[in-house]
């Protein structure tokens, strides 16, 4: 038998305990759940033989270190902080690793020893970043191995709600952890390269500068900027490139709509609204309007946003209640992120029967021979239901696909790593596929941003 | 005689130097000027006899207790950060201390020291903070000492330039420090209270939410909101006031000009432009609108925000010289925010003829006997040329006359203070009249913001 370990059975382990649990007998697997919660961790264990769930607090040490030592392989779906104390001891006992966080400067320094002692320390092998790793080395590499040079990397992903459930204007609900939404990207200007320019956006003119995707048989879509879309310009080998942009895919309007509520404020988390915890909605609304004795908080926000009272944005509002002067925050010492993520919750909160959709798109510019070529790139999911969804498959397959061929010796290559290589994204798209997350590629016309390109009216 | 020690001898020392040195034979005052640079601190010492300018570092233990031991206060015109090394030697040494500054943590801490030493630590009393404390305190006194109650209080600042001087078409330029002018408002939305609410406003609207003053013989201003008007409520001991707003004060059609660079993320000072030293203006300008092959950097703009051609804003863009390709930034790893100052100071650099204008402006709102009162105070200060600026003499004499009151025990109540005590605010706004810096009151109808005062179109 082969032990894993799994710390985390939140909302993304599902699929990945899935898989693992429905190969243990012919994989000679016994997989150990480890929660805070005993119950989360016992939760998909009761009808297997080769597994079992256990309370497990990451801050016990001694309960960490024992835990770690029984197992051969160890999978953290904790949230990224919290990493870095089980790599150490995976690195003391000799155990393999795998995580689907950005790699910490902590978790970096420890590559040096995970090589020495032969242990593969797997980082960044969930959705995104993950599947978009792999997904766009697969197609960087195959273009590099014809002769071709890059001109053009473009990649945008989105955790959306499926066609069929979408039923409210604003054609979203939170998927995801609601608060990443509300404050998604705060904390520095967006930066990217377009045609070998240098490019800045502010926040507060984030959503407004979209461009838009078609994805055959879903439609339109629109993409705002990352915050740092040259993160993986060096890891990609991409350093001359002329255009490197990374986004976030949402149904169009929503970002202009959004935008909003970043103009009046009500996306800030950095201070605390005196009196929250009672705060009427609409009494939230006015703390960002002028004082005025004769006018509607309605006509001071349309005034104040310069909205027509026909416009669809405003149905966008109305849609969610924000004007109600009974409704109320019910937070204690809230921020204004934290008040309309309150609000929001109240309307774009998943029903039982909706299901999630992930989104991922990408473009590949290059040239060959003198010619230039793009490959367009996407891929659609919808989850099948609140437990498996989009979202838990496509961060916790390729994680459990890795975990097992890094046990199987399929992946070897020590150190902490990224799934940047061959010999890992080739085996593990395959068999993503599998589980219906396949990319669908088309030749387009290169267009790029060159006057050439372009047609001119 | 009586020794003065002052610490710090730039741009704002200048009137406060002229006031002791007048004052010296008189009062038996011998004064030692101390700065890092011996030229500066013997600049205003050759023509007298009663002091001294010597080299000071500040960072010099030694040499900085010796210059705190031999002397009988200690007046620091430092930057705020350097203070509270020479408020421990003044405890020590059991020497009076003056500073311009706002009160910091550690200042604070000093407090209890101070009182049992019997010594004064008198800060905040230079112009703001300072003589909007002494000029705002005496009103908010004589309002309640009449039974009055306060219910509102709003207080506005600015440094421009004077009339005379007025020849571009911003109305503003540089005469204080420009990276403080370009970073204004950062940091945090404005919070301030109107008619008993709450409001804030994030900083990409705070150049679009102003409110206008006149001011009789020169005309009409704008005001913007300052980050925090809170700080001061319960100091002023207004903490049941309905409206208490504090703002900066600029010329009217500023602001809305200012919002440009603000809305395009030019004011930024979080991130580095590559390559910033050998960027043109232009090259600078396109960092911040989207990439065209086709379009100029000219129309980029105006599209980015909906300028007409003929608007006076893409004037006053022109006047500053932004679309250069000549003119390049010529600093090293500049932020955006730095760049932008340098492009600024091309054309709001004073003249050598140019003078500066101090303009500050109050509002109290009160109930006596049932009906409702208002009164508005303002001074505005033009300076006499660019060594006793506007900004100097409202900054340093309010300095310099504290000093020699604690000196001859006319302010003597000891500890940590800031100038709200009539003992000290009474003298000191009379002195300040003999130097043409007077607050002029009037009675107005009491607006606030209330429905009852309004009429209604």
């Amino acid at each position: 038998m082969r032990n894993i370990l799994i710390i985390g059975a939140g909302r993304s382990a599902t699929s990945l305990i899935r898989y693992l649990l429905n190969r243990s007998e012919a994989e000679n697997l016994f997989i150990t759940i480890g929660d805070i919660s005993e119950a989360a961790a016992k939760r998909f264990t009761k009808d297997h033989r080769n597994t079992q769930g256990i309370q497990l607090d990451v801050f016990n040490e001694a309960q960490r270190k024992e835990a770690v030592k029984n197992s051969d392989l160890v999978i953290s779906m904790l949230p990224a902080r919290y990493h870095f104390e089980v790599a150490k001891d995976c690195i003391e006992y000799g155990k393999h690793m795998v995580t689907a966080s950005y790699i910490s400067k902590e978790m970096k320094s420890l590559d040096k020893e995970a090589k020495e002692k032969g242990l593969v320390l797997m980082n960044e092998i969930g959705l995104d970043p993950g599947i978009d790793h792999m997904s766009a080395m697969q197609v960087i590499d195959r273009v590099r191995a014809k002769g071709g040079k890059m001109l053009l990397f473009e990649s945008f992903c989105g955790g959306l709600i499926a066609p069929e459930s979408d039923n409210n204007l604003w054609n979203y609900k939170f998927t995801w952890n609601p608060r990443n939404v509300v404050l998604a990207g705060q904390g520095g200007a967006a930066e990217f390269i377009q045609e070998g320019k240098f490019k800045y956006i502010p926040y507060h003119r984030l959503f407004r500068r979209t461009e838009f995707i078609n994805i055959e048989g879903f439609g339109k879509f629109e993409v705002l900027a990352n915050r740092n879309s040259l993160q993986y310009q060096s890891v990609y080998g991409l350093d001359n490139i002329l255009t490197l942009y990374r986004g976030t895919i949402r149904r169009v309007g929503f970002s202009k709509a959004w935008n909003m509520f970043v103009q009046l404020g009500m996306t800030d988390d950095t201070y605390v609204i005196p009196d929250s915890e009672n705060l009427s909605y609409r009494e939230f609304i006015n703390l960002f309007l002028a004082y005025s004795p004769t006018d509607t908080v309605e006509l001071k926000l349309r005034y104040a946003l310069k909205i027509d009272q026909d416009d669809l944005m405003w149905e966008k509002l109305e849609e969610l209640d924000i004007f109600s002067k009974e409704k109320t925050i019910g937070i204690k010492d809230a921020t204004p992120a934290m008040a309309l993520q309150k609000i929001l919750e109240d309307k774009w909160t998943l029903d039982p029967e909706d299901k999630d959709m992930i989104v991922m798109y990408h473009k590949f510019g290059y040239e060959l021979n003198g010619e230039k070529h793009q490959i367009d790139s996407h891929m659609a999911l919808i989850g099948e239901d609140q437990t498996y969804t989009a979202m838990a498959k496509t961060v916790g397959l390729p994680v459990a696909i890795a975990a097992l061929k890094i046990l199987n010796g399929e992946i070897a290559t020590p150190g902490v790593q990224l799934p940047i290589a061959k010999e890992v994204y080739e085996p593990i798209l395959n068999e993503l596929k599998e589980h219906g997350i396949i990319f669908r590629e088309e030749e387009v016309n290169y267009l790029g941003y060159n006057p050439e390109n372009l047609h001119l009216g």
